[in-house]
């Protein structure tokens, strides 16, 4: 255990004492562990996501921008399975070699970023640990889902349309535009700037889907990655219309084809892609039409396995985009 | 994501087809999150622990090792709390430049090492991740207990004898065996190893002190540092009678004084420390007789703040023992 684990608990963790821990906590940060109490008649979703430095994010990111994106992308987690957050705990490993100062500097900033969005989704931090070594910072959550309501990949079937919220691509066109910003103007690299390090978790979106969706995931390592989890966990191939793909402008400075290949394979993008029977698209658009959700048909289920893409009905070929680093 | 995240996890962490994700699991690993169903009837109790390559154990050590130890000490932390575990989630970072193959053997130790304790104390692996980065091993652990019976760090009160469980001393003399092996014997060595990698959590004891204990912490710092946490959370003191330490042979191998230091400050021995009101005596030391429970007096609670050491009922100075890097 470091130096100051304890001093950097209380000074920068707990929550303000004219803010409780929030609804559910019996024992919140400072004993060997928290002691919740859940509603009795949901289920429990939980889920862990973890970010590295150089990895998840460049090194030498602003920490407040770093907090906000740890607990946004595991908020996603929980977006996908249509469940409500409700708690989380942080496991944190801050470098042996930083000294006092940059510590408390660093954890100031990315406490600040965690706890905004901790507030606005009123999922509070009730435990956790800090450790010593190449900074990491994994996060677990705890949701709550009315029972058998959850929202799952293996639900999909043939005649399905496939549907993905707001914009793909932005994930990846930021990552472009951290290293290669000619290409992109002021006003884009904020966007995409914004779209990475404040993705929204569709927390709101997956609520509304429980009751229509037959089948929902992330897009956390790209639409084709991701809904080929969905196929494979439901037994059936999926086509995508490269045309449909919605796509920011900003992820299409490079030019269209850039941008399409960042909306199949990017990755980091946080939108839920999701299929619906063809029986819910009334209720869905009336949802839509509400302002309720924002989504576009992208394509549909059919028999076999995989993900195809079409552009003007022939076969669209997709670069394989590895995994990246910094 | 790294190549490769979805054959580790379905190769290596998915439970085997004739052993089902065990009691309250609705979804286990592989979809976006788990879902679980608790007790209604008790409160959830949650936890995190972290450990590092290098600074929690040794490079290069057996990852079938470090799975177990991974696992126990997460769950030494549910047995401070007095309840009993239930689930657990992992985030794995595994070295970028490890090759497939050394990434392969290393997870299939580690995930044997993890299985055998969860399979132990019946508490499955629900989720998770794996991603890439320095060595990294991040856990959750979900427990549960009947609401009010757990035990925390703030009800001691002065006059409360101070106990603890079992041996201390043993983390910082394995430690020390991993370096300097000429003080200890062969025998000692693997004893100590065996303490170092298998610590037992003391689940079973943490269920019987639910009804007896004032207050409790587990000796993951070292006794000083975490009967402090007790004193500072009941706003008292403890003395603490050095004679009265229980230390095993192997930990006083280079001398009783050593043994002693190691003892109150050398942490990682994950036994119990805990206070008990003088009226809860005979239960406990009935308890005892019945081999449910061994642990020796070693202390008592005052008034005042701070743990002090007396031996021979003069004030015994400790050496600060900092954090330990291998």
């Amino acid at each position: 255990m470091p130096v100051g684990e304890f001093e950097l608990i209380d000074q920068y963790f707990r929550p303000p004492a004219d803010k409780p821990d929030g609804a559910g906590v019996v024992l919140g940060i400072g004993d060997d562990a928290a002691i919740v109490e859940p509603d009795p008649e949901q289920q429990l979703v939980v889920a862990a996501d973890t970010l590295v430095s150089g990895v998840h994010f460049p090194e030498g990111a602003d920490p407040e921008f770093v907090g906000e994106r740890s607990l946004r992308v595991n908020l996603s987690d929980i977006a996908a399975m249509g469940a409500t957050p409700a708690w989380f705990t942080l496991s944190l490993t801050l470098p042996q070699d930083w000294s006092e100062q940059e510590r408390g500097d660093w954890v100031a900033g990315f406490s600040r970023g965690l706890r905004r969005v901790s507030e606005a989704f009123k999922c509070p931090l009730i435990g956790g640990d800090t450790t010593s070594g190449p900074l990491n910072i994994a996060i677990q959550m705890i949701a709550q889902v009315p029972p058998g309501q959850a929202l799952r990949r293996d639900g999909a079937a043939v005649g399905d349309f496939v549907l993905v919220t707001h914009t793909l691509g932005d994930g990846a066109a930021a990552l472009a535009s951290f290293t290669d910003s000619a290409v992109f103007s002021d006003e884009q690299r904020d966007y995409l700037s914004q779209r990475f390090y404040c993705p929204e978790p569709r927390i709101k979106e997956s609520v509304i889907l429980r009751a229509l969706a037959s089948s929902a995931q992330d897009v956390s390592d790209g639409l084709l990655a991701d809904l080929g989890h969905i196929c494979a966990a439901s037994d059936v191939g999926a086509e995508v219309d490269v045309e449909s793909l919605p796509i920011s402008a900003a992820a299409q400075a490079p030019g269209q084809a850039q941008g399409r290949q960042w909306a199949l394979s990017g990755g980091d993008d946080y939108e839920l892609v999701f299929t619906l029977h063809p029986d819910k698209m009334p209720e869905f658009a009336m949802a839509q039409a509400r302002g309720e959700i924002q989504a576009s048909v992208i394509g549909r289920i059919v028999a076999g396995a995989g993900v195809h893409c079409l552009l003007d009905d022939q076969p669209y070929s997709v670069e394989a985009e590895g995994f990246r680093h910094f």
